[in-house]
């Protein structure tokens, strides 16, 4: 038999690594013949627009490129999967696309929403006798996924976050006058990357300072007088806020909504500079890290990429064991040593939740993070990977679309 | 005798690096005792706040460390230098602290307002029958000085962007729909960093598929059709714009001016944003890189790195051989293979001026940047450093001020 493969939703620096793991699994499977790519995540498949990866991926020097490009080699798509009942006719060509090719199994790299695409797909082929087997293998940077220590894609988001405040420190510290630097941060709704630019403590930084996370309460008041207790102890302040913040005022928000209802954040740094400027009136700059914090592939966690390999695999050989609907999972044994070990969990347990960070992680004045926060985020951080450069620059792996 | 040493103006990932360059040449002088550092740049000689770098910087780990570490471990200034006739106290307090700590010459790291400083200070020396060299050492993210082929801590911003847009060309690629992604450069009123983004195409990448730079004229609407006919025959355009681009409508200006009369600038990408939404109103995206291009030391240019170290070296020896009032310069001798020599010119002639970036660099349309811009760029951003990590981060020299 065949396989399939697609990417979706916000990409990662690791959603290749996962790519490679169910390539590089397939190889090593005498059950599995070709391995389709599906371009543009799911509608690759609706659309019989497909790559053969066995034909494009050349030995290891493109494995390996592969797992250092950021992004999404086979693109990505943001589609919502209606219900059978009311679009029968798509699950009619993604069954049509998997009979042709004789595709046996399907592997959804994703986030929430791609589960919930992993698990409607699995349902339909089970009801209907169709032998494909359906896995979810986890991506986000958002680490929000339930059931799961943590998700492919988190690790490396950290880690350039963790490298880039602490260059962000330097910069802001050159001058003898107070300052107050204010670094936005993706995650959506869930603070843990965020949370995680807490790890420069482990390595004596002061900052960041403050830390304000969608999981606690934001008061404009207390955060002007948090900042003002800090510009009496130091001279610049560093302030790492979350995109999803809720404020009271909800005016900053933009109102514009994705597919899936999920609204577009950002535009809190700017908004907290301005508040500095008009009630304090010191030195203040806001920094929004954008898409940098996905696509930094060059700042890769090593035990990310490593870690998004291997649950690429084990969802291949979950889905030759039978399994279908699942979403794989990491189970931390422990934490010195670090040691994972790869789990499931049904992909509807997944879909459409979302899993913050934890409340008592948070320290009692509401503006830092715990010990025990810091231990959590440290292995997930570890270690350099080596990228391959032309020119003094990166390289990637691009597939001509 | 001693000399001092001080930095200057925006920090840059290589100013440190010159630092240590004029501190392992005065290891090697038997002519120089001890090294002080002035803190805050000529703040610290004004203000006797000064450390013994001798004491501070233990070793070849520390030197190392301290290259690799961004920003100005001894911190800066904005001071603008009065003339003697303004304000003598300035002066004095000046000579005073050189004759107090035995001090016979002071190089000053900067930007072309640190080159202002230099001529000043030189100047008064001299007229005054005080044995102090005063020696300038280029440093700024710009590349706007004028006299010398380029400017130390430029090439490890221009690597630092090369890398960022190259990887935020595959993030914005991902999607099957039109997009247009802004990407916000700094660079003042000159366009070498932004043009400098040219790189990109001496690996094969279309992108950036349009670049506005402050030396071309700036029209909207010849922009939104650039965007348009760009977005004709592709889904993702990258187009890299400028800080300083002057538009017709001046409204975008945030009016600040620091103390030099210079205005922040800032907001561009957002504004062009903004317009392409209301006039074409694809998806769009504007990423402000901010001061990443300036502090993102573990994506320093080994070349810059290596050059900063010998620029500030042979300022050491020009100073030694009776030179003053000169800043340091690098004559290009050849491309290929690259090879620098190091010149000098009058600190006079390099303040307060500012070297753009040629117009026949720039393509005819006035979109995009010439073969020969792109041979300037490739050498100054060749070449990868070992950073230091502990925990997964870098490891940074800080002086406890």
């Amino acid at each position: 038999m065949n396989i399939a493969v697609a990417q979706s939703g916000g990409p990662t620096v690791a959603i290749n690594a996962s790519l490679m793991g169910v390539f590089e699994q397939a190889l090593k499977s005498v059950e599995i013949d070709k391995v389709y790519g599906s371009l543009n995540g799911i509608e690759g498949i609706i659309n019989q627009n497909l790559v053969v990866l066995n034909d494009l991926v050349k030995g290891e020097e493109d494995i390996e490129l592969i797992k250092t490009t950021p992004s999404t080699v086979l693109g990505s798509c943001r589609y919502k999967m209606p219900s059978p009942d009311d679009k029968p006719e798509v699950y009619e060509k993604i069954v049509e696309c998997f009979k042709k090719h004789n595709i046996g199994a399907f592997f959804y790299i994703g986030g929430n929403d791609s589960m919930d695409t992993t698990d409607k797909l699995s349902k339909y082929t089970m009801q209907n006798g169709i032998d494909v087997k359906v896995i979810g293998i986890p991506k986000t940077i958002d680490n929000d996924l339930c059931y799961t220590d943590h998700t492919p894609g988190f690790g490396s988001a950290a880690k350039y976050l963790a490298t880039t405040m602490q260059e962000i420190v330097r910069d802001s510290a050159v001058y003898d006058l107070k300052s107050v630097t204010v670094v936005e941060i993706m995650g959506r709704h869930a603070g843990w990357l965020t949370a995680s630019s807490g790890v420069l403590h482990a390595n004596g930084e002061t900052a960041p300072h403050l830390i304000y996370l969608p999981e606690s309460e934001f008061s404009a008041e207390k955060f002007l007088n948090d900042v003002r207790a800090q510009l009496e102890i130091r001279n610049s302040v560093i302030v790492a806020v979350s995109e999803g913040i809720k404020l009271d005022d909800a005016s900053y928000r933009s109102g514009k909504v994705d597919n899936f209802g999920h609204e577009y954040l950002s535009g809190i740094g700017k908004l907290l500079e301005n508040l500095i400027t008009e009630k304090i009136g010191c030195k203040v700059r806001s920094i929004e890290l954008n898409v940098m914090q996905r696509c930094s592939s060059h700042l890769s966690s090593k035990t990310d990429i490593e870690e998004a390999t291997l649950i690429g695999s084990e969802g291949v050989k979950a889905a030759l064991s039978g399994e279908t609907g699942k979403m794989m999972t990491f189970e931390r044994v422990s934490n010195n040593p670090y040691k994972i070990e790869i789990g499931m969990v049904d992909a509807k347990l997944v879909a459409n939740a979302e899993k913050v960070f934890p409340c008592d992680w948070i320290t009692d004045d509401g503006t830092n993070i715990t010990h025990e926060a810091i231990q959590y985020f440290l292995p997930l951080i570890n270690g350099e990977i080596n990228i391959k450069t032309k020119n003094g620059m990166p390289v990637h792996f691009i597939i001509k679309k």
